[in-house]
């Protein structure tokens, strides 16, 4: 079987000067190979007649499906829908459906009259299929030309999601026949990538060409994956198990999970598994470290709150860590944290807590403490494990590492007490 | 004098399946066009020999410079570099300068001894001029052809970051003249794109063809931006500064902002104009406007701490909220918050505080309260305003929006009180 390819394109002159992130290619990306299609290209264009109109000749030497988002909002800097009409040969028409769905969403939801600048996005192109947009008032539009499908959607990364879903997709199905792709991922923490792929040379060296190694770091672990592809899915899947069995053997000790979880997901499960509850309080991380559990859906099963003490006053008055200790050792160092774990777990009833407290940066570093100084306790009301970090990026990667690794140390004082 | 073009190229199957967002390119995009590159093409192909060489050969053909990350780092799914010592007709030699890094790096930071594969960093083109990394172990490549530059950095952020700044960009501005770009850019927040739209349809169609607006919503708010360029800074910044000053009049009553900046970044500046200080209780936001308004450097001398009560013990605990409230009026009411803010002031003893609590999904939800109902409350020790929203979006972006909603409010009572 032909595998089907696609190149994502995205639209945007505020993506070609940096102001924003592109983070719909990466989720349409993963949508589309999940269903089977093989996405071989990503690419950003300006909002410009002549930049589209390339991108659009040269998309279409390569894949069989051009998916493009953005360039569609109802403000004059938007020029994709009028590129397109011209580009396959068509003229703007008033689509009914489209209209009565901007009707209805002004109406009935936004409760406010709709703007002609609004009504104009009922106008598509004549050639056109239309897909229709429930989350937004710009419609979907869908184009064939030699063989080529052409699918353009909003850049609203919610408009997008639910059209994608909803239309799309079923639509790229019904009309291409689609292999089955598996990836198999598992997640190490605690050892490097590249003395993970030291360990693991000669599993790497026997696996056959056509199952696939990446190596995933991130933020203090390694994703590991295994790609294969084949026309049946039961045959596809026991291929890329038998070599997953054997990596999970391989790197056991530093083994989070083997599935594709981030830490946050593997510790609330840990956490829902043994009906226990958790806290935080956290200086440096600013609730980075709440935000990160209280990200997984239900994690109110299992998490009770957090305190937050950025000043040494609410380290005193709400986790009762001692002024003596504050005064002696600091606010970050190892008692401290002890003490606000101590608190945190007496004051908030809950059976396990993390503590942080550190500098990110850039300014607060001293000598003997610099910037990137991290102290971290773990544990539940009678038994902790400590850990000092000393980090050396930026404020913002400070704080991130800081969270990543402070929930990893609370999985690993669960997995081992 | 003749715009220099540039491509921005990122390598990695891992994007092309959409296991990772790609931050790096619109970095490096917001880093040309600052020193005033035009960035007319970003592209993401995977780790593949003929797809790096199909890339390189349609990029020439647009771009003067191409600016390559990824594929460099030290595990075998990497192919960048081999592929472009083919592509240019050099082969592999170790570089001097590079092995000392490497070996620095493992005796003196890491602590650790390198492996064969971290040597092998050290390999580069003999036909390429290296940059050094000083934050990892893979240099930097630059190749010349035909007039064009190409530019090979590796894909950990922080590493390309440093390099970018320290090596790449001194090299662009010693072999390009470059023109100057100017971009003002304004905040506003409470009204949305396409009625801001028609408000200043007239400014707009009145706008030189030299100078163009842009339209920037996201979550709450929504930046516009005016872009000129041209040779002499001076006469460009007083073009675009000209109908910078007609485009705040026009929104005067919307503005939040003249300058770029988050609107954590202005409240921390009124914040630490007024010498005041402020805490908030969160309970359904998780933490997150806390992590917004400590994600600001410096935010310790004006912010406390917050207590993020997800339970309701802890909302009686912590923040003495009234079990009869609770009660009567549920977690998630006027009530609740009102208290949640006076408990949080009167308790953690700042001038303001900002309290939140609501339903985010996709559980939780009922009748009365559906997911996505927030209920938030800011002001001082005496006088307060409250809000209720009605959300409807996933758990994630129903997080991020009601902390954005949250601190532009507190800001909105900063203002007016």
């Amino acid at each position: 079987m032909k595998n089907v390819k696609a190149s994502i394109v995205t639209i945007g002159d505020e993506l070609l000067i940096g102001q924003v992130i592109d983070t719909n290619s990466s989720w349409i990306a993963g949508q589309l190979t999940d269903a089977g299609v093989e996405v071989i290209r990503k690419m950003t264009v300006g909002d410009n007649k002549e930049a589209i109109q390339k991108m659009l000749d040269i998309e279409s030497l390569y894949s069989d499906i051009i998916l493009i988002t953005g360039g569609l909002g109802p403000t004059s800097d938007d020029i994709t829908k009028k590129t397109l009409c011209d580009y396959f040969g068509g003229r703007l028409v008033v689509n009914d459906d489209a209209l009565a769905n901007v009707k209805y969403l002004f109406e009935s939801i936004f409760k406010k009259p709709a703007s002609d600048i609004n009504l104009q996005q009922a106008l598509v192109p004549d050639i056109c299929e239309v897909l229709p947009n429930k989350r937004g008032t710009a419609p979907g539009m869908v184009f064939y030309k030699d063989g080529k499908m052409y699918i353009s959607m909003p850049g609203v990364p919610y408009e997008m999601e639910g059209m994608l879903s909803d239309g799309v997709l079923p639509l790229i199905k019904s009309k291409w026949q689609l292999p089955t792709i598996v990836h198999l991922t598992l997640v190490t923490a605690g050892i490097g990538e590249s003395a993970l792929a030291e360990k693991i040379k000669d599993f790497e060296e026997s696996l056959p060409s056509d199952i696939k190694l990446a190596y995933l770091p991130s933020y203090g672990v390694v994703r590991l994956r295994l790609t294969s592809m084949g026309d049946v899915r039961v045959e596809v899947e026991q291929k890329v198990d038998n070599y997953f069995w054997g990596l999970k053997v391989r790197v056991k000790e530093f083994l989070v999970t083997e599935h594709d979880d981030k830490l946050e997901v593997v510790l609330g499960k840990l956490l829902r598994e043994r009906e226990k509850t958790i806290a935080t309080a956290e200086s440096c991380t600013g609730g980075y470290v709440a935000h990160l559990i209280t990200s997984v859906p239900g994690a109110s099963d299992y998490y009770e709150g957090s305190v937050i003490s950025y000043s040494s006053e609410i380290k005193e008055t709400l986790l009762g860590v001692k002024e003596s200790t504050l005064e002696k050792h600091g606010a970050v160092s190892e008692q401290t944290v002890i003490e606000m774990l101590h608190g945190l777990i007496t004051r908030l009833h809950t059976n396990y807590g993390i503590a942080v407290s550190g500098i990110m940066g850039p300014g607060g570093g001293t000598d003997e403490k610099p910037v990137g100084t991290v102290w971290m306790a773990v544990g539940d009301g009678t038994e902790f494990m400590t850990q000092k970090l000393q980090l050396r990026f930026n404020r913002k990667r400070n704080i991130e590492i800081t969270a990543t690794i402070a929930i990893n140390f609370m999985r690993k004082f669960l997995v081992t007490h």
